[in-house]
């Protein structure tokens, strides 16, 4: 074997989900992009607002020389500033440029704190069900990933956590609004979060950093808030991206954001900066830092993903399908009809309705439905749902 | 400690290169950005060219939807075939979109296709003097770096790396034009290296992939022109960045490409497929990756870093130093006139010329020159160079 054994084992894992991507492009191909109805991507089918457009015809018409050029490898300070600014308005603390890091997304953004906190062999915890590249990240960064099992409805599940905190543990990294859950937090379980970490920082005599992974921060439902990690702990470190606020995906830029009161602070900010650079991101592309300092408060339309869930969620539960009301993001995480849920998505995917077994984030007997698509896909879908309830919740 | 024990460890011992970097800004703010003769920075000063403007406008106004979301991880088949079409052109080789996969610029490309190939301890050999990155790079995927010296002229040493390839050795990384010497390796001693390794390959019967890294390719002088890895080596891989041939450094876009006929090759392209995604790039920005489709085939004006080649290298010649004589990329790699290279950049430092100690790429007893600055910055340093020289070739 010529390639690395470990990405070829990694890649051996994953090959069920490739051939079920795969075969849901056959599919597509046999049957016609739009009689396949696809919930199982994370891609928004947003477009970035008309302000985005609007920045960056200003940032390509722009004759200021070095535009394109290296730039200090944390990213530019004005960029950086915009963003500390608005950290220190949601939180009321003393953020600056110098506690702000531009990062490729939030996938760049994890990879670069946690290559800058762990050594071989240090613990971070994850809760479950979790984004699947999670693992990938701690291992690329030669840490252990523990996972942590939350409640039947996906809350934080505290006591399981204090159980597999141990004097390894470096990290614990949480995402709420979840993917793939869609649950929000809440403040309450949040503080006792901290709390807990606080505890656990003074019997063990060291530094756990709590990583806040916040792609989906600003899309949430009813007027729900989330509570900045900065807001219950003091070694809060936020990682954030725009591909969902801004439908940027593709254009990879985020930041991450350390505490201005974190323990070792300015070790923790060159260390990134020195992450950033040789683990080749170098840093977030040039123009959308340039474009980000116009329009950092723009967001796209959350109505819209909010009417998307109320259409979706409010038809599954009718069906008889049990699901956690989702306060953000944009995916439902039912149980599936069969305890099988691999073989509950084929039953899915041969009625050309596609969305991801459970088993992918660590919980089995569920699946994700990710709705950032279309209406027409939810409404030519629902009775494709309904049919197949009617099949398995009988049976 | 909080942070990572070997990030600590790397920020130490880079401290020295930071310290000299920040004393060169306090003198900018002392003496003036005008007084200050910056010669240290691999940051190219040439704007990209008009080409890029109009293509970048292109993509701005283009209504379709989705030109800002996730692409496939290996990146847009479109612009993989434009860049396999391109290849084919130069080698006559059979390139599709399938052997070539869209990286965050060559930083990002080689820690892709270093991750993909190693397993922990693996050897990659590389050539000193040395991009200084390399050791990290190599160091992300749990490599071993094995530095095999040059000869004085700074051509490959073959002799040489044949003692250092053990049963361990995965790559063999070369950089021509080179970065820091400006060397040009002639066709002939490229066409050894291949037959060397081939032999290798043999005795040892694993591949062995060698990795050309080519940002400057198109950076040659004189009509000269650099033998692609695929000419003379089937486990060829070439990792390719347009920072430097469009000015394009802080826009993060290159590629990867790997030999058609290179042993495993399917795993191979997998495998960075994989491998782009769980590092956290998930690719190359879109909107250059739309760009790069319209204006493959276009560069900057070579001709003007040939005319500051000529300017400078000429003097410095003339002056006493002792300089290999470069055939591409922005960099002179002189003797420093003192032993001590720290010593002396401190003096040119001093005397407000910045550049780099040998030391930071293996190589003591040099400075790099950087010379990708305006003309101005080449004529005002001349004289303060000659100074330098009079003091101490007589010395």
């Amino acid at each position: 074997m010529s390639i690395s054994r470990h990405v070829k084992q990694m890649m051996q894992e994953s090959s069920w989900i490739r051939k079920m991507f795969e075969q849901g492009i056959l599919l597509k191909k046999q049957h016609g992009q739009d009689k396949v109805f696809d919930f199982s991507l994370g891609n928004p089918i947003m477009e970035p607002p008309p302000e985005f457009v609007r920045a960056l015809e200003k940032v390509v018409h722009d004759t200021t020389t070095g535009m394109h050029r290296y730039m200090p490898n944390a990213g530019y300070m004005t960029t950086r500033a915009v963003v500390a600014e608005r950290l220190a308005a949601e939180t009321g603390l003393p953020f600056t440029a110098h506690h702000v890091l531009m990062s490729c997304g939030a996938g760049g953004g994890l990879n670069v704190i946690l290559k800058t906190l762990l050594d071989p062999g240090d613990e971070v915890a994850i809760f479950e069900p979790y984004f699947p590249e999670y693992p990938f990240y701690v291992s690329n960064a030669s840490g252990t990933t523990v996972v942590v099992p939350t409640t039947e409805n996906f809350e934080l599940d505290l006591e399981a956590l204090d159980r597999r905190i141990t004097a390894r543990t470096k990290v614990v990294l949480y995402n709420s609004p979840n993917n793939p859950t869609g649950v929000v937090y809440s403040e309450e379980s949040l503080r006792e979060l901290g709390a807990l970490l606080d505890r656990k920082q003074r019997e063990l005599g060291r530094s756990i950093y709590l990583i806040s992974d916040d792609p989906y921060k600003r899309i949430v439902y009813g007027g729900a808030r989330v509570l900045p990690v900065f807001d219950f702990y003091r070694n809060g470190i936020e990682v954030y991206s725009h591909s969902k606020d801004l439908g940027l995906a593709g254009e990879r830029i985020g930041f991450v954001a350390v505490h201005p009161e974190a323990d070792d602070l300015d070790d923790v900010v060159a260390g990134m900066t020195l992450s950033n650079r040789i683990l080749g991101f170098i840093n977030a592309p040039a123009m959308m830092q340039h474009v980000l300092r116009e329009i950092a408060d723009v967001t796209v339309d959350i109505d819209a993903y909010e009417r998307k869930r109320d259409l979706l969620y409010g038809a599954l539960v009718d069906m008889g399908y049990e699901v956690v009301a989702p306060g953000g993001a944009f995916y439902l995480f039912p149980k599936t009809l069969l305890e099988d849920d691999v073989e509950f998505v084929n039953q899915l995917q041969q009625r050309l309705v596609l969305t991801v077994p459970g088993r992918g984030f660590g919980r089995p007997g569920h699946m994700r439905i990710s709705y950032c698509v279309d209406d027409a896909t939810i409404e030519k879908a629902l009775p494709i749902f309904e049919q197949v309830a009617r099949e398995f919740v009988s049976a």
